[in-house]
């Protein structure tokens, strides 16, 4: 339908390594249900790039998938999950926390995407009260929905407020790839060695055709977490009988470091397509731009034809603020494209010199 | 970890023809979550197979998120599923309709894996009572998970007496292709031609990566059903991002019919291993060989070489019998490399013709 | 433990004529379930008061249960209900709604806990939208938990907003008789005469040992809702075997005016308690005083003897702001000790007039 | 309606001295949710009854919230509970334990109502396997649905092969008291003696408005579920705010004997109904007599009237066998007009002596 879009990293196709990857996988036959050679090979890939060799891992359809068989593990019925009220699992999930563990999220409004401890600790009453829910999860996305990144501080200090209230602190990692490219430091330091406890690892964003995993991330501190992690997929319809092909695409993704290419692309098309726009007055970006994302406001009457043809969404009916999100495959020219027709359309078409990919652009 | 085994038809690797569609979808940029053209194409593709012009068709991941997205589509919290014991649904998704649906299954006890208009309404009553469930689905495998086949008039018997009991059918068709294969009529005829409601249209166990879909048939009768497919597949966590990927598989298999010639095929060689254990006289075979299962008792001592030969499980742990599967991919050399060992094994190495593939087997 | 309190009013007694009404019921035998004479006339009593001759009425044990069935009855999976912040689905149930019913709140934050057409409106997005969940139900509570009271106005209001949007309207009313009796107006004028499509009427908290109802008021818009309460009510575990003895408490206060008396009563002994304190600069009224609720600050120093004589609670630990809540049984004697205590803690002795009852006190 | 019945335990009115234990309770202010004296009391007169000093038991206000409270606590969302298929929670419930809880009920056919450690035994396969449901509880009634009676034994040795399986013994002793009676042994003789984990103790059947009660037995074992028990109370709808109406009621009748003297009273009477009808050939008892029901069969043309008179059920539509509750209040003239009654109908008149209440009736 289209040839690029700047709607969603979803949008775009899977790497070719992924597809070379599947191929690969392609012979023979294999026990089924992860019992395979592909899947155990994974699973230590992926545990070794996280930083938890003896973490419990299980490979999954979707974040949503993710996201439930990890916060399932963690609660109890009567404990809620806090979040930010921009949150994946509080907007996007049509209600599949709430209906398929039983859960209520605690929504928390932020300025960008990002909870602190504060905020944490400010949504606290009630505890040892019979009426109401208790704290079970802190949940966070990193990066975060809203384009932004939480520091290996800031997920440690979560960590510990999250801990010494009792809690665990849960990362929907959908894009932890993009945040470990902008920060430039392994998944291991923005997880496993920040106290994170379970994670939801993305694959599809970032160039698969569609995996993502779960993490049990110390099991030495939550072994129960880790004996469930099974059953609970499985009952929560996550269990992919030839798992083969869910493992390989991680394998093509996480046993070199293509994750690391393709996350940090994505940002830095992104940090290139901030930096063109920053050059037309018309169109204001409205959040930081730290990952992959660039949310902005721009002239109304631009809106409907570059929305036709570049395929990107409105975020905020209400404030008109528009997404563009890059991926793996975006190119310089795709973004410079953009640049060009956002330019013609909103009447702005002075002298203007693209900079090299991501630079001035800024990380957290 | 094995060239080849019988212990299911998810051992299999992918057809190639599968991969082959994969990498076809594989270029540019495409709406997600099924707005794209490969899943338009391929929602027609299975309406025209399924015989069901308007049918609402939605893919999801797994045997498991297929059953549980059509089954909510159609019960109230307090209706109860009728099915058989041995029904996938009650023994092998680890209470997965209970939890995610909150439904109580009736199950009941069958010969052959086969229910009948007679054990369903045997099994009905309190109609109408506040303190019991009431009949809201007869779910029905085809063909069953003891390698039966439901003929058509035997499904359209158990759709007329599900609806004259105010009741919908269900079919839960991982292996439907096999019962079409082996009955020589379209998928249409043994669905919305009898009055099936609601299908789950398998695909992963005749050659797929790893794709299923959930059908609603006959819309004009529940078209609340159709209405709501959407939001109960999201909500269940069966909406793959990337829906392409899904929708080419199904493309690559009910496009042509790759379906019906896999399917056949491992029908087939089903046929061959029986025609050729028949010979044996220390093996039993103990299910009517009616699709691509067999199921055998062996002399206890045979067992275990055998079974870490060619990786087969044993099927009921009191009895002992065991399940070969033969899948899409299995050869006449694999089929006749297990019947020699066998022979080999009971200690009957008598003279053999092996006959040709499929002859003299029953099929229903 | 306590002569009396301001804690609650379900701290109060059941009234002599629940008693009286037990008693009157309690000889031979009778069909359990509601299938008794008790309960066919206390349903046509309820039906009567909220004029809804044909409505569906249940009764249930407490304000979760009557929550939880009616709501459960006006929802699919994947809606949402519209609430205050304040509501007590979302504070003081403990995660039920989400638990037992699958269910996603919206939670608004509100100025005196009501909600209003505008609010519901602006929470309002991606109608349509599969990964959202949908709006279902607008819950508002009457009168609310920060004691105060809608109008008929605006609970038609919010009936018609909800309606057009494709909810339905339900209102719990634990303290609907509060609120009637501070409006001088029946319940009907506040229930079915404005569009309310599904009611928790209180009885525990005006008076009654422990009996809730919940009616489906318009069963001919929403017979879907009506045929299903039977079911729903015992599924959720709120079915009691010995019908009559929660009809008889119905009997007691519905069938003549106690519910009025002793509702009223309770509302003029917080415009009495307010009026009280209004003389005390130190002690600040924090809500309007619509009902038999009193929201105030209190300067610190005074409050833990206060507490622990008249045996009320805190309402917000974050502001230190409390509740005084009267019931049926209040006296002005109590009142008046409350007040002369108040006056004697925070060092106001001045020379006071207790008002009569009620006078001069702010009623919505 | 009726001023006697056969048709339940539940047709019956309350006991007086349940009605004047309400009025004792009934006066002055009370914390609620069960912070009162006389809840506080009354949870160790059950504590001292069932033999367990540091149990935790929790008022609730029906059987299938005190099963749904006590089932929750002990199962993890993939365990399974084995019961009989006869059980109230597999039968009567309107599958409130597999929607509220998500739990699968494994139902075992079986003679008499009673399961066996070699039933259960049977029924356990695929522990271990991610695709099944894991074996968490069993739970038996006590007295069974079919007027039968567990021996201490029986439930010492159900409870060690539980506890072998790694499963906890759950008792729904709605007519626990019956069962004791039956046996003359004190309530803990069949409970925490025998190594039961979570007991529901019925109230309303043996002479209360409405009221039972959950009980963790053995808290010491599984501290967890006595931690837990509060928020599964409340968040399941099960927590009464005027907490002493449901005390008391256990006051009433656990504190002295009362408890006894009515479950042996409605024994007897159904032993003199046995007697009665024993000599009757046109009618046959189908069930051992050991608690207070009685099983027949009678003549399909005598049923109609017989039962418009006396107000007892079909049991089994299938066979026409009927169920006579006898209750608390059953008089010996009761049980001699329903004898006679039934000697006229079955057209035998001929010399009938009434032996004493319960003289040669068997007693498990």
């Amino acid at each position: 339908m289209y040839a690029h879009t700047f709607g969603s990293d979803n949008h775009a196709p899977a790497h070719p390594d992924v597809l070379a990857a599947l191929s690969a996988a392609n012979h023979g036959h294999a026990l089924p249900y992860g019992a395979d050679e592909v899947t155990r090979h994974a699973v230590d890939v992926v545990r070794r790039r996280i930083g938890s060799p003896d973490g419990a891992v299980a490979f999954v359809f979707n974040g949503t998938g993710a996201n439930l068989v990890g916060l399932g593990l963690a609660l109890k019925p009567w404990q809620h999950v806090i979040c930010a009220t921009s949150a994946h699992i509080a907007v996007d999930e049509c209600g599949a926390p709430e209906r398929l563990l039983g859960v209520k999220l605690v929504e928390i409004d932020t300025v960008d995407g990002k909870l602190t401890p504060d905020l944490v600790r400010a949504s606290i009453s009630g505890v040892g009260d019979e009426h109401r829910t208790q704290p079970g999860a802190v949940s966070i996305t990193q990066s975060t929905e809203l384009g932004t990144v939480y520091s290996p501080d800031e997920v440690a200090d979560l960590a510990a407020a999250a801990h010494d209230l009792g809690m665990l602190l849960h990362v929907d990692g959908a894009r932890l790839a993009n945040a470990a490219a902008a920060l430039d430091v392994p998944l291991s330091a923005i997880t496993t060695d920040c106290g994170v406890d379970v994670l939801s690892l993305g694959g599809t964003k970032n160039g698969m055709l569609g995996a993502e995993a779960v993490a049990v991330l110390r099991p030495e501190r939550w072994d129960r977490l880790a004996d469930d992690l099974p059953s609970a997929r499985k009952q929560l319809g996550q269990l992919g009988s030839k798992g083969r092909y869910l493992a390989a695409q991680f394998l093509a993704l996480y046993e070199g470091d293509l994750w690391r290419r393709n996350a940090g692309h994505a940002n830095a098309m992104a940090g290139r397509l901030a930096d063109g726009v920053r050059g037309l007055p018309a169109v204001q970006i409205t959040r930081p731009v730290q990952a992959n994302a660039v949310f902005a406001l721009l002239p109304p009457q631009a809106l409907a034809p570059l929305q036709q043809r570049f395929g990107f969404t409105t975020w905020d009916e209400r404030t008109g603020e528009i997404r563009w999100m890059c991926s793996w495959d975006t190119t310089e020219a795709d973004v410079d494209e953009l640049v060009t027709a956002l330019a013609d359309a909103v009447g702005d078409a002075g002298p203007r010199v693209w900079p090299a990919a991501g630079s001035g652009t800024t990380r957290a």
